[in-house]
Protein backbone atom coordinates (compact mmCIF):
# COMPACT_ATOMS: atom_id res chain seq x y z
CA UNK A 1 0.00 0.00 0.00
CA UNK A 2 2.48 2.47 -1.06
CA UNK A 3 0.64 4.26 -3.84
CA UNK A 4 -0.56 7.61 -3.70
CA UNK A 5 -4.30 8.37 -2.18
CA UNK A 6 -4.58 9.91 -5.87
CA UNK A 7 -3.24 7.07 -8.10
CA UNK A 8 -4.77 4.55 -5.90
CA UNK A 9 -8.41 6.29 -6.35
CA UNK A 10 -7.94 6.63 -9.86
CA UNK A 11 -7.04 2.95 -10.21
CA UNK A 12 -9.45 1.25 -8.37
CA UNK A 13 -12.18 3.69 -8.79
CA UNK A 14 -13.74 3.26 -5.34
CA UNK A 15 -13.69 4.00 -1.62
CA UNK A 16 -10.89 3.21 0.51
CA UNK A 17 -12.98 0.84 3.04
CA UNK A 18 -13.76 -1.13 0.12
CA UNK A 19 -10.14 -1.76 -0.98
CA UNK A 20 -9.51 -2.51 2.35
CA UNK A 21 -11.84 -5.01 2.86
CA UNK A 22 -10.41 -6.60 -0.69
CA UNK A 23 -7.11 -6.60 0.67
CA UNK A 24 -7.54 -7.97 3.40
CA UNK A 25 -9.41 -10.99 2.09
CA UNK A 26 -6.96 -11.26 -0.69
CA UNK A 27 -3.77 -11.20 1.66
CA UNK A 28 -5.80 -14.24 3.60
CA UNK A 29 -5.86 -15.88 0.18
CA UNK A 30 -2.36 -15.79 -0.84
CA UNK A 31 -1.76 -16.67 2.82
CA UNK A 32 -3.01 -19.83 2.51
CA UNK A 33 -2.16 -20.68 -0.73
CA UNK A 34 1.70 -19.78 0.32
CA UNK A 35 1.00 -22.80 2.71
CA UNK A 36 0.22 -21.02 6.01
CA UNK A 37 -2.32 -23.16 7.58
CA UNK A 38 -5.99 -21.81 8.81
CA UNK A 39 -5.13 -22.32 12.42
CA UNK A 40 -1.41 -20.61 12.26
CA UNK A 41 -3.10 -17.72 10.33
CA UNK A 42 -3.23 -14.67 12.65
CA UNK A 43 -4.90 -11.18 12.78
CA UNK A 44 -2.01 -9.90 12.82
CA UNK A 45 0.00 -11.80 9.64
CA UNK A 46 -3.75 -10.86 7.71
CA UNK A 47 -2.96 -7.10 8.70
CA UNK A 48 0.44 -7.27 7.84
CA UNK A 49 0.21 -8.59 4.30
CA UNK A 50 -2.77 -6.37 3.44
CA UNK A 51 -1.47 -3.20 4.92
CA UNK A 52 -4.18 -2.68 7.20
CA UNK A 53 -4.10 -2.15 11.21
CA UNK A 54 -5.51 -4.93 13.04
CA UNK A 55 -8.46 -2.37 14.18
CA UNK A 56 -9.22 -2.20 10.27
CA UNK A 57 -9.80 -5.74 11.07
CA UNK A 58 -11.57 -5.98 13.91
CA UNK A 59 -14.30 -3.50 13.06
CA UNK A 60 -15.18 -5.49 9.94
CA UNK A 61 -15.49 -9.29 10.94
CA UNK A 62 -16.99 -10.33 14.77
CA UNK A 63 -13.51 -13.10 14.85
CA UNK A 64 -11.07 -15.07 12.94
CA UNK A 65 -13.57 -18.09 11.41
CA UNK A 66 -16.12 -15.20 10.13
CA UNK A 67 -13.28 -13.23 8.11
CA UNK A 68 -11.65 -16.81 6.76
CA UNK A 69 -15.00 -17.79 5.64
CA UNK A 70 -15.60 -14.61 3.52
CA UNK A 71 -12.41 -15.26 1.79
CA UNK A 72 -13.27 -18.58 1.11
CA UNK A 73 -16.34 -18.27 0.04
CA UNK A 74 -15.32 -15.30 -2.15
CA UNK A 75 -12.77 -17.34 -3.74
CA UNK A 76 -15.46 -19.94 -4.49
CA UNK A 77 -18.26 -17.86 -5.77
CA UNK A 78 -21.79 -18.07 -4.91
CA UNK A 79 -22.73 -21.86 -5.43
CA UNK A 80 -23.72 -22.01 -9.51
CA UNK A 81 -27.31 -22.53 -10.58
CA UNK A 82 -28.38 -25.48 -12.94
CA UNK A 83 -28.60 -25.00 -16.61
CA UNK A 84 -30.79 -26.41 -19.11
CA UNK A 85 -34.04 -28.43 -19.21
CA UNK A 86 -34.36 -32.09 -17.60
CA UNK A 87 -32.70 -33.82 -15.21
CA UNK A 88 -29.98 -35.00 -17.38
CA UNK A 89 -28.56 -31.47 -18.84
CA UNK A 90 -28.87 -29.73 -15.12
CA UNK A 91 -27.13 -32.34 -13.37
CA UNK A 92 -24.33 -32.19 -16.43
CA UNK A 93 -24.26 -28.57 -15.71
CA UNK A 94 -23.58 -28.29 -12.06
CA UNK A 95 -21.22 -31.51 -12.29
CA UNK A 96 -18.97 -29.80 -14.31
CA UNK A 97 -18.77 -26.86 -12.56
CA UNK A 98 -17.19 -28.74 -9.83
CA UNK A 99 -13.55 -28.03 -8.72
CA UNK A 100 -13.77 -25.92 -11.81
CA UNK A 101 -12.73 -22.51 -10.49
CA UNK A 102 -9.83 -20.21 -10.69
CA UNK A 103 -6.38 -21.49 -10.73
CA UNK A 104 -5.96 -19.97 -7.26
CA UNK A 105 -8.63 -21.75 -5.63
CA UNK A 106 -6.86 -25.08 -7.47
CA UNK A 107 -4.25 -24.11 -5.67
CA UNK A 108 -5.37 -23.49 -2.21
CA UNK A 109 -7.46 -26.48 -2.21
CA UNK A 110 -5.12 -28.84 -1.92
CA UNK A 111 -3.29 -27.27 0.14
CA UNK A 112 -5.96 -26.64 2.82
CA UNK A 113 -6.95 -30.96 2.62
CA UNK A 114 -4.91 -32.04 5.16
CA UNK A 115 -5.67 -29.24 7.59
CA UNK A 116 -9.34 -29.95 6.75
CA UNK A 117 -8.75 -33.48 8.52
CA UNK A 118 -7.29 -32.22 11.32
CA UNK A 119 -8.67 -28.87 11.96
CA UNK A 120 -12.66 -28.31 12.99
CA UNK A 121 -12.28 -24.85 12.19
CA UNK A 122 -10.92 -25.34 8.58
CA UNK A 123 -13.60 -28.83 8.17
CA UNK A 124 -16.72 -26.20 9.08
CA UNK A 125 -14.77 -23.58 6.53
CA UNK A 126 -14.80 -26.07 3.20
CA UNK A 127 -18.39 -27.87 4.50
CA UNK A 128 -19.65 -24.19 4.28
CA UNK A 129 -18.17 -24.21 0.62
CA UNK A 130 -19.92 -27.51 -0.37
CA UNK A 131 -22.89 -27.89 1.20
CA UNK A 132 -25.00 -25.14 -0.70
CA UNK A 133 -23.16 -27.25 -4.04
CA UNK A 134 -24.33 -30.18 -2.44
CA UNK A 135 -27.89 -28.57 -2.06
CA UNK A 136 -28.25 -27.25 -5.43
CA UNK A 137 -27.92 -31.08 -6.51
CA UNK A 138 -30.28 -32.49 -4.29
CA UNK A 139 -32.79 -29.73 -5.51
CA UNK A 140 -32.49 -30.90 -9.32
CA UNK A 141 -32.82 -34.79 -7.86
CA UNK A 142 -35.81 -33.99 -6.53
CA UNK A 143 -37.21 -31.88 -9.13
CA UNK A 144 -36.33 -35.34 -11.14
CA UNK A 145 -37.93 -37.35 -9.31
CA UNK A 146 -41.05 -34.95 -9.08
CA UNK A 147 -40.88 -34.59 -13.03
CA UNK A 148 -40.96 -38.65 -12.91
CA UNK A 149 -37.70 -38.70 -14.57
CA UNK A 150 -36.33 -40.10 -11.53
CA UNK A 151 -36.78 -43.31 -9.76
CA UNK A 152 -38.36 -41.82 -6.09
CA UNK A 153 -36.67 -44.71 -4.09
CA UNK A 154 -33.15 -43.55 -4.59
CA UNK A 155 -31.17 -42.66 -1.80
CA UNK A 156 -30.28 -38.72 -2.51
CA UNK A 157 -27.53 -38.00 -0.52
CA UNK A 158 -25.43 -41.45 -2.13
CA UNK A 159 -26.33 -40.12 -5.28
CA UNK A 160 -25.00 -36.92 -4.90
CA UNK A 161 -21.56 -38.30 -4.02
CA UNK A 162 -21.61 -40.81 -7.04
CA UNK A 163 -22.71 -37.59 -8.97
CA UNK A 164 -19.48 -35.38 -7.20
CA UNK A 165 -16.83 -37.90 -6.27
CA UNK A 166 -15.89 -38.45 -9.52
CA UNK A 167 -15.06 -35.40 -10.70
CA UNK A 168 -13.50 -34.23 -7.57
CA UNK A 169 -11.03 -36.85 -7.48
CA UNK A 170 -9.65 -36.49 -10.73
CA UNK A 171 -9.62 -32.27 -10.49
CA UNK A 172 -8.17 -32.44 -7.72
CA UNK A 173 -6.19 -35.28 -7.17
CA UNK A 174 -5.50 -36.08 -10.79
CA UNK A 175 -6.45 -39.79 -9.89
CA UNK A 176 -5.97 -41.19 -12.61
CA UNK A 177 -4.48 -39.45 -15.33
CA UNK A 178 -6.58 -41.41 -18.75
CA UNK A 179 -9.69 -39.52 -17.56
CA UNK A 180 -10.75 -36.91 -20.08
CA UNK A 181 -11.75 -33.91 -17.56
CA UNK A 182 -13.74 -32.25 -20.08
CA UNK A 183 -15.81 -35.32 -21.28
CA UNK A 184 -16.18 -36.91 -17.16
CA UNK A 185 -19.09 -35.14 -16.67
CA UNK A 186 -21.13 -36.10 -19.18
CA UNK A 187 -20.36 -39.67 -18.79
CA UNK A 188 -20.25 -39.59 -14.91
CA UNK A 189 -24.21 -38.38 -15.14
CA UNK A 190 -25.16 -40.66 -17.71
CA UNK A 191 -23.65 -43.87 -16.35
CA UNK A 192 -25.44 -42.15 -12.62
CA UNK A 193 -29.06 -42.10 -14.74
CA UNK A 194 -29.06 -45.16 -17.34
CA UNK A 195 -26.47 -47.73 -15.51
CA UNK A 196 -24.47 -49.90 -17.03
CA UNK A 197 -25.85 -53.61 -16.54
CA UNK A 198 -27.06 -55.00 -19.51
CA UNK A 199 -30.59 -55.25 -20.02
CA UNK A 200 -32.23 -58.71 -18.54
CA UNK B 1 18.01 -50.14 18.47
CA UNK B 2 18.86 -49.88 21.85
CA UNK B 3 18.01 -53.44 22.75
CA UNK B 4 20.31 -56.60 23.39
CA UNK B 5 20.91 -58.24 20.03
CA UNK B 6 19.57 -61.95 22.49
CA UNK B 7 16.14 -59.79 23.42
CA UNK B 8 15.97 -58.30 20.02
CA UNK B 9 16.19 -62.08 18.20
CA UNK B 10 13.99 -63.29 20.91
CA UNK B 11 11.24 -60.46 20.11
CA UNK B 12 11.43 -60.42 16.43
CA UNK B 13 12.63 -64.63 15.49
CA UNK B 14 14.33 -63.72 12.40
CA UNK B 15 17.87 -62.08 11.17
CA UNK B 16 19.24 -58.64 11.97
CA UNK B 17 18.83 -57.76 8.27
CA UNK B 18 15.04 -58.61 8.15
CA UNK B 19 14.38 -56.11 10.88
CA UNK B 20 16.90 -53.20 9.83
CA UNK B 21 14.90 -54.07 6.85
CA UNK B 22 11.30 -53.71 8.22
CA UNK B 23 13.19 -50.47 10.65
CA UNK B 24 14.21 -48.55 7.57
CA UNK B 25 9.94 -49.05 5.70
CA UNK B 26 8.48 -47.98 9.03
CA UNK B 27 11.08 -45.00 9.46
CA UNK B 28 10.14 -43.60 5.75
CA UNK B 29 6.21 -44.23 6.80
CA UNK B 30 6.91 -42.75 10.50
CA UNK B 31 8.69 -39.19 8.89
CA UNK B 32 5.76 -39.28 6.22
CA UNK B 33 3.16 -39.56 8.70
CA UNK B 34 5.49 -36.56 11.11
CA UNK B 35 4.78 -33.89 7.86
CA UNK B 36 8.09 -34.43 6.39
CA UNK B 37 7.12 -34.11 2.52
CA UNK B 38 8.52 -36.83 0.29
CA UNK B 39 11.10 -34.78 -1.48
CA UNK B 40 12.57 -33.71 2.10
CA UNK B 41 12.93 -37.35 2.94
CA UNK B 42 16.73 -37.78 2.90
CA UNK B 43 18.43 -41.23 2.75
CA UNK B 44 20.40 -39.29 5.82
CA UNK B 45 16.82 -39.15 7.99
CA UNK B 46 15.51 -42.18 7.14
CA UNK B 47 18.88 -43.40 8.20
CA UNK B 48 19.08 -41.53 11.48
CA UNK B 49 15.55 -42.30 12.70
CA UNK B 50 15.68 -46.76 11.58
CA UNK B 51 18.95 -46.37 13.79
CA UNK B 52 20.90 -48.02 10.73
CA UNK B 53 24.03 -47.00 8.71
CA UNK B 54 23.09 -45.16 5.21
CA UNK B 55 25.58 -47.96 3.75
CA UNK B 56 22.50 -50.44 5.08
CA UNK B 57 20.20 -48.19 2.59
CA UNK B 58 21.85 -48.26 -0.24
CA UNK B 59 22.89 -51.77 -0.12
CA UNK B 60 19.17 -52.22 -0.48
CA UNK B 61 17.91 -49.86 -3.00
CA UNK B 62 19.59 -48.42 -5.73
CA UNK B 63 17.64 -45.11 -5.24
CA UNK B 64 15.29 -42.75 -2.95
CA UNK B 65 12.42 -43.61 -4.67
CA UNK B 66 12.82 -47.40 -4.80
CA UNK B 67 12.83 -47.25 -1.44
CA UNK B 68 9.79 -44.84 -0.58
CA UNK B 69 8.32 -47.59 -3.03
CA UNK B 70 8.55 -50.52 -1.40
CA UNK B 71 7.24 -48.70 2.22
CA UNK B 72 4.15 -47.13 0.63
CA UNK B 73 3.80 -50.48 -0.87
CA UNK B 74 4.08 -52.38 1.98
CA UNK B 75 1.91 -49.59 3.86
CA UNK B 76 -1.01 -50.20 1.55
CA UNK B 77 -0.62 -54.11 0.98
CA UNK B 78 -1.14 -55.95 -2.45
CA UNK B 79 -4.22 -54.61 -4.57
CA UNK B 80 -7.23 -56.82 -3.15
CA UNK B 81 -8.49 -59.52 -5.28
CA UNK B 82 -11.97 -59.28 -6.13
CA UNK B 83 -14.43 -61.55 -3.98
CA UNK B 84 -17.56 -63.51 -4.79
CA UNK B 85 -19.54 -64.65 -7.66
CA UNK B 86 -21.48 -61.68 -10.23
CA UNK B 87 -20.23 -58.64 -10.86
CA UNK B 88 -22.47 -56.77 -8.14
CA UNK B 89 -20.78 -58.66 -5.30
CA UNK B 90 -17.26 -58.59 -7.18
CA UNK B 91 -17.67 -54.61 -7.43
CA UNK B 92 -18.85 -54.29 -3.72
CA UNK B 93 -15.49 -56.38 -2.92
CA UNK B 94 -13.48 -53.63 -4.40
CA UNK B 95 -15.24 -50.83 -3.69
CA UNK B 96 -15.51 -51.63 0.12
CA UNK B 97 -11.79 -51.78 0.17
CA UNK B 98 -11.29 -48.43 -1.10
CA UNK B 99 -9.09 -46.32 0.96
CA UNK B 100 -9.56 -48.42 3.82
CA UNK B 101 -6.10 -49.41 4.85
CA UNK B 102 -5.18 -49.35 8.54
CA UNK B 103 -5.35 -46.19 10.20
CA UNK B 104 -1.44 -45.18 9.79
CA UNK B 105 -2.32 -45.53 5.99
CA UNK B 106 -5.40 -43.21 6.96
CA UNK B 107 -2.70 -40.80 8.75
CA UNK B 108 -0.43 -40.77 5.44
CA UNK B 109 -2.10 -40.15 2.36
CA UNK B 110 -3.76 -37.05 3.11
CA UNK B 111 -0.28 -35.77 4.38
CA UNK B 112 0.92 -36.75 1.18
CA UNK B 113 -1.87 -35.01 -0.85
CA UNK B 114 -0.79 -31.41 -1.60
CA UNK B 115 2.50 -32.96 -2.63
CA UNK B 116 1.45 -35.34 -5.05
CA UNK B 117 -0.07 -32.67 -7.10
CA UNK B 118 3.25 -30.46 -6.55
CA UNK B 119 5.89 -33.79 -7.26
CA UNK B 120 6.52 -35.91 -10.03
CA UNK B 121 7.48 -38.32 -7.69
CA UNK B 122 4.95 -38.31 -5.71
CA UNK B 123 2.55 -38.35 -7.48
CA UNK B 124 3.58 -41.53 -9.41
CA UNK B 125 4.42 -43.34 -6.47
CA UNK B 126 0.62 -42.84 -5.61
CA UNK B 127 0.15 -44.13 -8.95
CA UNK B 128 2.20 -47.21 -8.33
CA UNK B 129 -0.08 -47.54 -5.60
CA UNK B 130 -3.67 -47.43 -7.20
CA UNK B 131 -2.74 -48.63 -10.72
CA UNK B 132 -2.78 -52.19 -9.70
CA UNK B 133 -6.52 -51.53 -8.25
CA UNK B 134 -7.72 -50.25 -11.11
CA UNK B 135 -6.70 -52.95 -12.78
CA UNK B 136 -8.66 -55.14 -10.69
CA UNK B 137 -11.62 -53.01 -11.18
CA UNK B 138 -11.48 -53.10 -14.75
CA UNK B 139 -10.97 -56.68 -14.98
CA UNK B 140 -14.45 -57.36 -13.18
CA UNK B 141 -15.88 -55.32 -15.45
CA UNK B 142 -14.20 -56.61 -18.52
CA UNK B 143 -15.51 -60.22 -17.42
CA UNK B 144 -19.05 -58.56 -16.40
CA UNK B 145 -19.35 -57.83 -20.44
CA UNK B 146 -18.09 -61.39 -21.35
CA UNK B 147 -21.02 -62.43 -18.65
CA UNK B 148 -23.21 -60.14 -20.60
CA UNK B 149 -23.59 -58.79 -17.22
CA UNK B 150 -22.50 -55.30 -18.03
CA UNK B 151 -23.20 -53.58 -21.36
CA UNK B 152 -20.63 -54.12 -23.61
CA UNK B 153 -20.30 -50.06 -25.01
CA UNK B 154 -19.34 -48.93 -21.52
CA UNK B 155 -16.31 -46.44 -21.20
CA UNK B 156 -14.12 -48.27 -18.52
CA UNK B 157 -12.14 -45.68 -17.09
CA UNK B 158 -15.13 -43.49 -16.24
CA UNK B 159 -17.12 -46.01 -14.66
CA UNK B 160 -13.98 -46.89 -12.56
CA UNK B 161 -14.25 -43.44 -11.66
CA UNK B 162 -17.30 -43.55 -11.17
CA UNK B 163 -17.21 -46.27 -8.34
CA UNK B 164 -13.99 -45.49 -6.95
CA UNK B 165 -14.61 -41.50 -6.17
CA UNK B 166 -17.52 -41.43 -3.89
CA UNK B 167 -15.55 -43.43 -1.48
CA UNK B 168 -12.22 -42.23 -1.99
CA UNK B 169 -14.26 -38.39 -1.28
CA UNK B 170 -16.06 -39.90 1.60
CA UNK B 171 -13.26 -41.87 3.71
CA UNK B 172 -10.42 -39.32 2.80
CA UNK B 173 -12.11 -36.00 2.51
CA UNK B 174 -15.15 -36.63 4.42
CA UNK B 175 -16.98 -34.54 1.90
CA UNK B 176 -20.17 -35.03 3.18
CA UNK B 177 -20.90 -35.60 7.30
CA UNK B 178 -24.75 -37.30 6.67
CA UNK B 179 -23.20 -40.44 4.23
CA UNK B 180 -22.59 -43.73 5.88
CA UNK B 181 -19.17 -45.12 4.73
CA UNK B 182 -20.07 -48.33 5.95
CA UNK B 183 -23.55 -48.80 3.31
CA UNK B 184 -21.70 -46.18 0.94
CA UNK B 185 -19.92 -49.19 -1.44
CA UNK B 186 -22.80 -51.05 -1.96
CA UNK B 187 -25.32 -47.83 -2.56
CA UNK B 188 -22.32 -46.84 -4.89
CA UNK B 189 -22.70 -50.13 -6.98
CA UNK B 190 -26.24 -50.49 -7.00
CA UNK B 191 -26.65 -46.75 -8.93
CA UNK B 192 -23.89 -47.72 -11.11
CA UNK B 193 -25.38 -51.08 -11.99
CA UNK B 194 -29.35 -49.54 -12.29
CA UNK B 195 -29.14 -45.85 -12.80
CA UNK B 196 -31.19 -43.97 -11.27
CA UNK B 197 -33.89 -42.77 -14.31
CA UNK B 198 -37.36 -43.94 -13.77
CA UNK B 199 -38.22 -47.11 -16.17
CA UNK B 200 -39.25 -44.54 -19.90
Amino acid sequence: MTMSHATDTARAGRPRSARAHEAILDAILELIAEGMSVDALSIEAVAARAGVGKATIYRRWPNKQAMLSEAVQELKGPAPHPVGTGVRERLISLVSKIAAGDERAARIFPCMLPEMLRSQAAYELWQEIIEPRREMMREVLRQGIADGEVRAEIDIEAVCAVLTGPVLVSRVMRWNPRLDDAALPGQVVDVVLSGIAAPA
